[in-house]
């Protein structure tokens, strides 16, 4: 138990300093990459994914590092019940803890940009582009169920480059970021964002706003309803 | 019969979903990419042929989602006459399923660019930068001739990465964009381009143009006919 | 004889249509791509050679597709005298061939751009941006033996992905136009420079320049000497 | 001793030619690639380890081309005392030697950027965005901690692209650099910082500004505390 909860932890520590490490870097003042656009950050996301994911499969964990993606295996039967605290209780600390370590590292830049609080918020947790209920929370399904189908589809194909396979799903992160994130940011996975929302919540940002906790619901529904999803259409032409 | 029909449907309905998807992202008003220019663009179609490709493969087609590949492989004898059109009739059933969830995706968005029509349709078909029909023609047969020819020298090399060698073709159809995308927006694949005018023609898009049916023609039969010399070509030199 | 001279000649051509190609796309006015920047066509070019090399591996060369690195392997030992001409008579006429088809294919961008014509140049040849006899040979010099020394390395460690190693040769490419490129284009191959420059001097290219043939030795003798240089280096280091 | 001296020393001076050959294509005047962004910094970077670290491997030392990390392997037990000068004086020598070349290709560039000394300097050297020593300090610890911990979870996990698996680490530094390299610039690495710096305040650089000496404590001791804590870490888990 404290094995998978220390793998998915230390892995999506390291998914949420990478990740949100480089919305930081692109989007607050005076940073070295500021302005670097849509390319970098879906690339560093993507990358992200690979190396969060291959430390939690050296700690000892399949490296989900995503409650919808644990959720849906459990339905599918590859998780006990009793597994899914340690991953899911593991992913969410460790995406706080990654939240955190962002926040550290830019602190300077938090500040500088106390005047735009909704590009520090950016940092942390997702936001629509445009609010609209039922279409961002069916972005976050869509976004989800793409990631999950095609994702087994690699498995079932046997595609690996590298024992694990992981950088075909890392083009496919890559590609759901440019494809598929215009509208509400691709959360695509509850713990990246639920856990630096809460940081956000806490933590002393100079002139922040509201985390707007009347959005976080969707990130997280969503993902685990586009997971569900994919899980039975996979299953219904398989 | 039906498994193909299936497989290639649910692989060209994920090509298009990440392919027109980061169309909409990159072009569209008030989202998340829109800017990102053409190294998003193309990056994000290599990544969707990879994806698209084992989804198909997955579910037992040869994930060939372009009917111009499909019927250079019927006339080399890789496909049967009875498969052209599970084929074929997946290819755009799925294309069509595709651009219809990228309107949904990004609805609000396609509202708020009511006044830029043509920008709607570069979401679902292509257009020529400038209007010339035999070099718009030539740019099609080019651009399939090239994709064809070179995988083909990919499976004769034996050059995999993963199982099933897509990283190189992914790589290939990146260059294909940048390289010789310029002049007619690389449809080099009939269903790619008709199964989403056909959308766009059915949808009710706020604002939006004609489908400009009189170019229809030529990414539907500049492809065949590249991908023709192409298999002509190749067996010529073998 | 005549393998050599066709498979060379084949991916040469392919070489020179996606590497000129992507910088037709990016330079020439209402282009697709007009303005992506140094990132997509050090990516293109990186992907050109992967795709021509491999054209070329698959018809029966060693894929060189570069007087410079073919003249350091006869040096080498690796071809016999009898093969220089089918290695490099093939190049120069594929990268003619390929330099005409990104002509045909751009036409009428080519000519919207007749107001610039050393844009139009530089869809063909390399020019230095600063002009300096000594640092501009220095830099061929300097990225052939990159290029040469690298690749050798990547042998002898016996690096591959795929069955024939090129994607650390594509991302050694797309490195040194990256880094090493700001100063004369990287040329890094006589045959890559000198085809196009004779089909730039023969086109009837609307507002064309001159072709700049007092430039035209150092991409020639530029990379034959760096390739020299690393063959000695490296054999000395060995 | 003098085979890991020469390998360490080779490979860092292709690493530092291709990773600082690339700022100055980006930051300099008049060359191609004046304004790339960030994205092109960052794969440069990636695939300058990429091939720096081959160069190495195939002279016959680890390819470590980072006091950081042959520190950090020497705690551990992976190399002895007697092997630490060979492997550092190696990369010093190297990092200087790189260094030199790029100073000497792209010195006209230098030369018309005089009136901006920072941009020079950062061709050679890494700076602050925002001058805060422990948050500087931290920055590099951070960075390096991440390198060297996911590093050492890539060999666990047995990825391997290429014999070598060194592709995985070509997109952690590619990720490191867009994500976690916008405070300090990255250096991660005392040699790639410490070496160029001497070679800034020895070259005839035409109007440059001082070395910063002040700050070049940071990126050698920031990079050797981070490593120290990887192993640390990584040990205590496993």
């Amino acid at each position: 138990m404290s094995t998978i909860f220390i793998a998915e932890m230390m892995g999506t520590m390291f998914l949420i300093l990478l990740g949100n490490g480089v919305v930081a870097n692109i989007l607050l003042k005076k940073t070295g990459g500021n302005g670097g656009g849509i390319i970098s950050i879906t690339a560093a996301w993507g990358f992200a994914v690979f190396a969060g994911g291959l430390v939690a499969v050296n700690l000892g964990s399949a490296g989900e590092l995503n409650p919808a993606t644990v959720i849906a295996g459990w339905i599918n039967g590859a998780y006990t019940t009793s597994q899914l605290l340690p991953y899911i209780g593991g992913e969410l600390t460790g995406a706080m803890l990654g939240a955190f370590l962002v926040w550290l590292l830019y602190k300077d830049h938090f500040d500088e940009t106390s005047a735009e609080p909704h590009l520090q918020l950016a940092c942390f947790s997702t936001s629509p582009s445009i609010k609209n209920t039922p279409l961002n929370f069916f972005s976050e399904v869509l976004g989800t169920f793409v990631l999950l189908y095609v994702a087994m589809s690699f498995q079932g194909s046997a595609v690996n480059l590298g024992s694990t396979g992981r950088w075909p799903i890392t083009t496919l992160i890559w590609a759901i970021g440019l494809s598929l994130g215009g509208t509400t940011g691709y959360a695509i996975n509850p713990a990246r964002d639920l856990g630096p929302r809460i940081m956000h919540a806490i933590l002393p940002i100079k002139g922040k706003s509201s985390s707007n906790w009347s959005y976080a619901w969707i990130p997280i529904i969503g993902p685990v309803t586009g997971a569900l999803i994919s899980i039975l259409i996979f299953n219904l032409l398989h």
